[in-house]
This record gives structure tokens, sequence and C-alpha cells, in this order.
């Protein structure tokens, strides 16, 4: 079968309409697609063309056109000719506008406007890759989180995903025999999160990496007595720290991220 | 005014329909909202709950349930108590079924499962850590994409950005003066992007860094001589690499990204 070819349309980046199409498309297993996006398409001749271009292939339409007579351009155009679109925004804006009564701006990008929130996640994200692995614990004190745990935890991802919620999150490897930094016992235990996984998981993880690598799998650091040492070590800090302890096997980083931000209570994103 | 309570109800993490939110908020520059996520939201005794707290505050609900079931019991219960709600997900799955004549699996989580798009993601995240900073510049043969430019133009930011859509990136930072590592000279021209920005804004960031570190601002570093000698610098390795080059002046990182993505050609989003 050929792929279905999918159309973004965005004044913006269109990074919200790729965003809904990935959770759309998951629900439809067997469907392959072929995706094209067009930012930016900020005037009506830019977008005629593109329609024109989406009418040959008999294109699926996502769009997220802030200006109103854009959209309505589109979507007079998508049922001519028998078109399959779908807004990804201007119905949220009316159910907000619907409720509080007053008019939108129809100005496109204003999400990535160059506000402090934007730059509070820059500095997030240059924070979370400054005190990746432990590599600086003096800044554990200056985090809004510290993620520790043994080796493939997905620390790193994590740190980065939250990074992105505009928290300041380090992390620190947790490997037996070796001291923990003194900077982590000053730490407030609820800001300290303790990442483990299964040992059969971690076991598989291991020897794919030993492969990888060119090596033996059956090495010590696949070793499922080994792990189990390593696992112990970590739960008797956890203990000692009196943190939140998350098991990540067969969890997404979306959905540790999630527990973590629900259980501390802390606010996911920001807005403003 | 009291901010505006809004509840993001999903059966998965809640991030497409926070991203909706996100960009449809900022349509109304002077609204301010107090937002709630009930994530993982797949029962419904627990919908019942949250849909109880909704209509005590008079909520805005967002909610993406891929469970007809209940978002058919979350409409029913807003019409019934005038609340005002946005689906974010069943209309954009519906526009799919309706081109291709599949039912959808009603499967909540599915867009995180642990596949090998997941994986290349994780991968990707790791890898623009590892070279972050031309750390290692023996990375470069192995990246999608190279970053290079002048302090200040969101090499790291823009790298992680684009390991999220599962390029794996690295990134060199330019200083005159400073051996070039002979690894960039053997990486396609195709596969580098050049970063620079205008001198007022590298001046005005620059002073700022120096306030925050206690310095004074009119030193060497945020001197506009210096700063002009940086860029030109930084332009004659552009012009040698032949690549293509982006101002990152007054542009967010999900714009410069998205500029890169589709002047190069490259697909942004990985589907399956």
């Amino acid at each position: 079968m050929h792929p279905l070819p999918i159309f973004i349309i965005s004044d913006s980046s269109g990074e919200t309409a790729i965003t809904t199409l990935q959770t759309a498309v998951s629900q439809f297993p067997d469907l392959s697609v072929q995706v094209t996006r067009f930012p930016f398409t900020a005037t009506k001749n830019k977008l005629t063309n593109i329609l024109q271009q989406a009418n040959e292939v008999h294109a699926v339409i996502f769009h997220t056109l802030v200006q109103r007579a854009l959209s309505t351009e589109l979507i007079n155009f998508c049922q001519k000719h028998q078109l399959v679109q779908y807004d990804g925004l201007n119905p949220a804006i009316d159910a907000i506008k619907q409720r509080i009564h007053q008019e939108p701006l129809q100005t496109p990008g204003v999400n990535h406007s160059l506000n402090d929130t934007y730059f509070d996640r820059i500095a997030a994200i240059e924070f979370a890759v400054t005190y990746d692995d432990g590599k600086l614990p003096a800044g554990f004190k200056q985090a809004d989180l510290v993620l520790v745990g043994v080796s493939r935890t997905s620390k790193t991802p994590l740190s980065l995903f939250l990074a992105n919620q505009n928290f300041k999150v380090a992390n620190l490897p947790l490997v037996p025999n070796t001291k923990i930094p003194d900077e982590l016992w000053q730490v407030d235990p609820k800001k300290i999160v303790g990442l483990t996984n299964s040992p059969k998981i971690l076991e598989q993880i291991r020897a794919q990496r030993m492969i990888a690598y060119g090596m033996d799998p059956a090495s010590n650091y696949s070793n499922q007595e080994k792990i189990h040492q390593e696992l112990d070590f970590a739960n008797q800090i956890f203990t000692k720290l009196n943190c939140l302890v998350i098991n990540v096997a067969n969890k997404s980083i979306e959905e540790t991220a999630t527990l973590i931000t629900s259980k501390l209570g802390l606010e996911p994103a920001p807005f403003d």
C-alpha cells in the first residue's frame, strides 16, 4: 500500500499540528504516512500553491493557521475538492474565546515569542546539559530536581524532557563503591527522584550495548548478579535519601516525566 | 482578574493537549491561566471524580481520551453542566479514519510505545549531550547535522530540539584563533549549518551575562569590535565550508529548527 500523503500547513512552525498528528496516527497501527510540512504559510498566495499540490496527491491536511481568512480559505478549498482537513488550533482558540468573551490576536508565532518563559526554558536546557551525568555536583543546589539512578534508567533524556518544561534538572549516576558527592545530601529530598529498573530489562539493554560495542555480551557489565548488586546499592541510597523512587521499566520518558511532576506536585508547563 | 482554571484530561501523558493549549492561550495576551493536568485518566470512576472538580471551579477542559466511551461521557457531562470543553484528539483521528476507512485502536499511550523510533530518539538525545560544545569532534562523522557558530547562537538548545525529531546533532563553537578540528572538513557540507547572530543582539546578551557573573559589562567579551571579529571569523569559516547559514537573531529555537529542516529537505518528525 502507498503511504498516505499528509500535509502540515501552519503559519508558524507546525509543531502543534505535528504533535497531534503523531498521536492520531499512532491509533492506526497499519497506517504508513508520508508527511510534508509547510511552515510559515502566512499569505494567501503561498497557501493557494500548497493547496493545489495537496489536491494533486489527494493529501489529508492538518492545519494550524491563526489568521481566520487563511483557515477559511483552506476549509473552503477542501470542501470544494473533497479533501479531508483537520483544524488543529482554531477550535481550541474558540473554546477559550467562548469562555472568556475575548477576541484572539490572530498573530502567527506568538507561542514562540522571545519572552522570559522562553529564555528560562533555554537556560533549563543548558543547565541539563551542563549538569548531566554527575559532572558538576556543585549544581545540585541550584537544581529544581536531581535524578539519581543506575546506568540505563533514562536519566539524560528525562532531564532534557523536563528541561523543556522549564525545570532545571541535574542527574547523577549511581555506581557501587563510588562515593556519593556530599552535595547530594544537602538537597531537599522532595527535589530528588531515584530511578530504578527491572534487573531483566537492564540485562537485555546491557547485553545489546556490549554487542554494539563489539564485546562479549556475557561480560560483567551485563552480569545478572552484578546488576542486582547495583540495584541493591541504589535502593539503599534511595532509602537514606528518603526520596521518591520510580521504576522506569516499560515506561516511556513522557510517562516517567509525567509521574514525577504529578507525584511531586510540580506544575508541568509554563503559560504566559 | 482570577486566572482561568483549565483542566487537561488525558488517558496518556497529556502532552498533545498541553501543546495545543499553549498555542491557543498565546493568542490571548491578557489571559492568565491556572492549568491542572490529570494524566493517565483511563477509567470512568477517575474521570467522574475529575469532572466534578472541574464543575466546582467552572474549568475549561482540554481532553485527549482515545477511548470513545470516556470522551463521550466527558462531552455529555460538559453539555449538562454548561462547561466549555475541547477534544484535542478524536476529531484528528476521525479525519484520518474518514480518509482511510479504518477503525482506530482506542488504546491509550500508543504514541509513547517503546518501538525503534522511540529508542532512536533517546539515542539522538544522548548523542546531542555527548557531542555538545565540540567536546568530541570524532562524533561529527556519525552526526546527521553539525551546527557551528559563535557563542550565544543557541547551539545547545537547537541540538536538543532537533534530537527530539530523531536527528543526531553535534555542535561546535567557533572561537577566533582557535584551530577548527580536522573532522569538520570531512563532513558533507549539506550536513553543516552555520549559525550567526546580529552584533547588536550579541552585545546585549553578553553584557547581561557579564552582569550575571558580577563582572563589568564593558569587558572584552561584550566589546562590539571583538564581536565583529568573531562574526567575521565565523563567516569566513562558513564560506570555506560552503554550508547553509542562518541568522538566529529574533528567531525562536522552533523557528530556526524548522528553517534548518525545511531548507535541508529533512523530514522533521518520525511516524511509525
